[in-house]
């Protein structure tokens, strides 16, 4: 396996670099584990002025006592790094660009730092390298943005750099490799280091991928972003569900799917034990699942709807329910959740029927952005699940059920479904004539318009009107028809004829609640199989334990 | 982490019955370790009939130990087995279902096995399931294709189950996370088995993500699948590397990219460091590239060339080179390669520019497959990189360059480019009035016909008569004509009107090798900075060690 003779040192720049930086913190490190209090110093000499550095910043788990180190750094040594990130939310990340020590970003998703990156941006104290959906960002780190260092997180170490990453295994796997496997240093917080591999519960990622492990502060930041209380989904959520379930997931015979983050797809997860039983569609539709272990799956998984659950990430609160369910969730040896985003990505674009979630802004071809006006929040997943994956050969029924030709060379398609309320709390319009995201790539000098999920990927259009079957539009002016018919009283839905809607009603390109056999009557909260966070905790007997921000009893 | 109860035993099934049958074999086990000779009562004690069973078959490694002792238990015992292999290509693949063990099938591709597999479908021996692009099935694994049992192939275990993959990682860490994280069951066949980690040279995939590893009667087979012998490069695909060269890969800026198997695109390998750089082109295009370690590649890495290669697999006889240029490809600690298919496939989806890769039938509209009469070869890798990624939102030159329009919401899109010969040897056309795949689909009840590579996704064909620049076609009528003005005398050819293709090429929508300033009396095989194998080894200053049958000195 190993070259006859040493390498010739013309091609090992990248290992002899990485030997030198290491030698240079030795003095730190007792084997592979680092001393706390000598972070700043580490990071200082094994981060060289404009290296590629990763950050683990995920949906959930953040590395965030490497972040807090990183932005302590002496600037006049570290500066100018390519900072790259699958989400960037917390202050420390834009602290680092604000002291010159990172200076362009690649990313994927911006929660709540999306009104800063818009500042520093228009400041000149960042430049974007590109938005990115999260698995293109990974495929980047193995072509043209390989990575100097990672800085990543997991819950326990032992001293041989052996990780247990638990149920928020996330993006780390992924980020370690594309540095391990090509003379990058990776760095490793946790929460807790063991003596020796036999007491992790298991081992996620090999000690010998790691060339550092140091003990943070305190247990890395972790936020429930999936946890949506019942409390809060409104009737005409529970209405749009309803329409969902009869006239896509029915209609299309959908057995496999991701939902997105929304109280409308929360809506849909908590009437299947209701309404979807008393439609006989158990067994028949949303069988297998790409997810988040969203709480308000509980009641539709104890009622055996739900056969299986891969994950993105974890759920703060969610760990003890899915331990206990081992049949539905990926668990390791241990009986902890395994999650996997690359993987689950992969999956949740190639292996699923359905893709179902919310904007903030769509357009009358129905494109959307959540960049708005001095926010530049990413894309995070969307783009990625949000397409029809042309790469795809295998059939699915709901897949070769919106074709709509007899042409032998005919493809399926992945439904994207685009469920929006024609306006958000305060009345603004959601269906809008111009994306913001227009004007903001315009004015950030991006070459592109920063568009979530283009209108030309989008298969469904539901809103509490009713449904566009956009897949059967013969024509973009039929499209802008299509969706205006369901647009409600916005600028665009105010376009439509209401002759030219009947006789898209009458074609089946769309359908209100009465053409999908929904009564609107029947659309109350009623219908949620638990209508509190405590309602989901009884289902779960008791193995859901929800953060303390959600509990009100 | 743990639950706090013991689970409800309602939805531990997976493990209980996982436990059921560990226990059944003890005997046969010390520890994490099978007795060899006892391989076919173990899996007849481990499978059970109707059974997902993955068997490690790839493009280049097999699990082929276990293949045979697969075909050899008693198929009263074990029966009708769902049968999962990214690469379907030993006799014993399908002997399994010759003998009833297996009944259904669904994979990626399949090499010297697919007429067989036509002839046992025709015979009802056999049902496919579905013909994947491989990430695709990859992404099944953790949805709707979850595997009861994963058999899978590495170089060296400890007795603890630690797994060395080396060079040839390959699925191996997807087949195994897809069992190893559901109550699964893992067995690894391996070379050799040292005690204890510190022995094996990395550890690749962790001992407790694999239940057993058994020592293989003999070393696993693999197969030098990327190696083209330079003398067989014709004078005609030395001119089609040049109009490659200078009217796809400059053109554009081509900065990342993939190359398929052919010796068409190995000739564009080979003519890098004289005639690109002759145009003065190094540095500027093909840095970074997801591909195979392939021998023809030696002389542009040896050039200066080449920054990155991130392989999907391994090559025979490259083990030393590859090595030896760490700085260039991906490699462990231990200093030999890791490959990986699974990330290998996402970075060519995701991160590259182009694709350019040939096939054995196109139609006049550009859709292609392998998949010809009497032969269901599968896709492979293809679909997957010959498509346009619709959820990709980063921008390269390249990418960019495609824009045909000034609409603010218009994307880029990737380079999918066919390289065709209009003839094949023996004077067949390849480019054809109908796909055999039609057929061939029909033939076999399946629900679409097996189409590799969709011509909507296609946006240049280069032939040897010149290059159709598809991406700029207003029409279907148009798409058609260009491709029919560099179809030469073959059928689709022969439709073309002169006059028309005067008209293309001065549109700028094709280009014979003049309008690129390409001279046809250049192209010569002097052009090939290596014109043998020998050469390719002179060029390796000795590291590259091919095979016995491509030796000829």
């Amino acid at each position: 396996m190993q070259a006859k003779a040493q390498p010739d040192p013309r091609w090992t720049r990248r290992r002899t670099e990485k030997q030198r930086r290491l030698a240079q913190v030795r003095e730190f490190a007792d084997g592979a584990v680092l001393r706390t209090g000598s972070i700043v110093e580490v990071l200082e000499r094994l981060i060289g002025p404009g290296d590629r550095v990763v950050l683990e910043g995920n949906n959930q788990k953040q590395a965030d006592f490497l972040a807090r180190a990183l932005a302590r750094v002496d600037p006049e040594r570290v500066h100018g790094i390519n900072l790259i990130m699958p989400s960037v939310s917390l202050p420390e990340h834009l602290d680092l660009f604000e002291r010159g020590i990172a200076r362009r970003l690649d990313f994927a998703y911006a929660g709540g730092q999306s009104l800063r990156i818009s500042q520093f941006l228009q400041d000149g104290l960042l430049e974007v390298g590109a938005i990115h959906t999260y698995i293109e960002l990974y495929a980047r780190l193995f072509v043209d943005l390989i990575p100097k260092v990672v800085l990543v997180a997991g819950y326990t170490a032992d001293r041989q750099g052996n990780l247990y990453t638990g149920p928020s295994t996330e993006d780390t796997p992924t980020l370690v490799e594309a540095a391990a496997f090509h003379d990058g240093i990776v760095i490793a917080q946790v929460n807790e280091i063991v003596d020796d591999a036999g007491e992790l519960p298991r081992v996620d990622i090999p000690g010998a991928w790691i060339d550092f492990v140091v003990q943070a502060d305190k247990p890395f930041f972790i936020e429930p972003l999936f946890t949506r209380d019942p409390r809060l989904i409104t009737p005409m959520q529970v209405l749009m569900a309803m329409m969902a379930i009869r006239g896509v997931y029915e209609r299309h015979q959908v057995q496999s799917l991701n939902h997105g983050i929304g109280f409308n797809t929360a809506a849909i997860e908590l009437i299947l034990p209701t309404y979807g039983e008393r439609l006989g569609l158990k067994g028949k539709i949303c069988r297998n699942w790409t997810l988040n272990p969203h709480p308000t799956l509980i009641p539709a998984i104890e009622s055996g709807w739900v056969e299986s659950v891969h994950c993105f990430g974890g759920e703060l609160g969610m760990e003890d329910y899915v331990a206990a369910r081992p049949d539905v969730f990926f668990t390791g040896r241990d009986g902890s959740m395994r999650s996997n985003r690359a993987l689950c990505q992969l999956a949740g674009q190639y292996a699923v029927d359905l893709f179902i979630g919310s904007t903030l802004q769509m357009d009358g071809l129905g494109n959307s952005s959540t960049v708005t006006r001095g926010r530049l929040t990413g894309f995070g997943g969307a783009p990625n699940m949000g397409h029809d994956p042309r790469g795809r050969r295998h059939p699915t029924p709901a897949w070769l059920d919106l074709i709509e030709t007899d042409d032998p060379l005919a493809r399926g398609h992945k439904l994207v479904v685009q469920i929006v309320e024609t306006f958000q709390a305060g009345g603004k319009p959601c269906i809008v004539e111009s994306l913001d995201a227009v004007d903001v790539g315009k004015g950030s000098g991006m070459p592109l318009a920063p568009v979530m999920i283009y209108g030309d990927d989008v298969t469904h259009v539901l809103t509490e009107e009713g449904i566009a079957y956009l897949y059967k539009a013969r024509s973009v002016e039929e499209r802008k028809a299509m969706i205006a018919a369901v647009s409600g009283v916005t600028p665009i839905g105010l376009t439509h004829d209401p002759r030219r809607t009947e006789a898209l009603r009458r074609g089946g390109l769309v359908a209100l609640p009465e053409d999908l056999g929904v009564h609107r009557a029947e659309a109350t909260r009623s219908l949620l199989a638990a209508k509190s966070v405590a309602d989901l905790v009884a289902w779960s007997g008791g193995l859901y334990n929800p953060p303390a921000k959600f509990r009100s009893w």
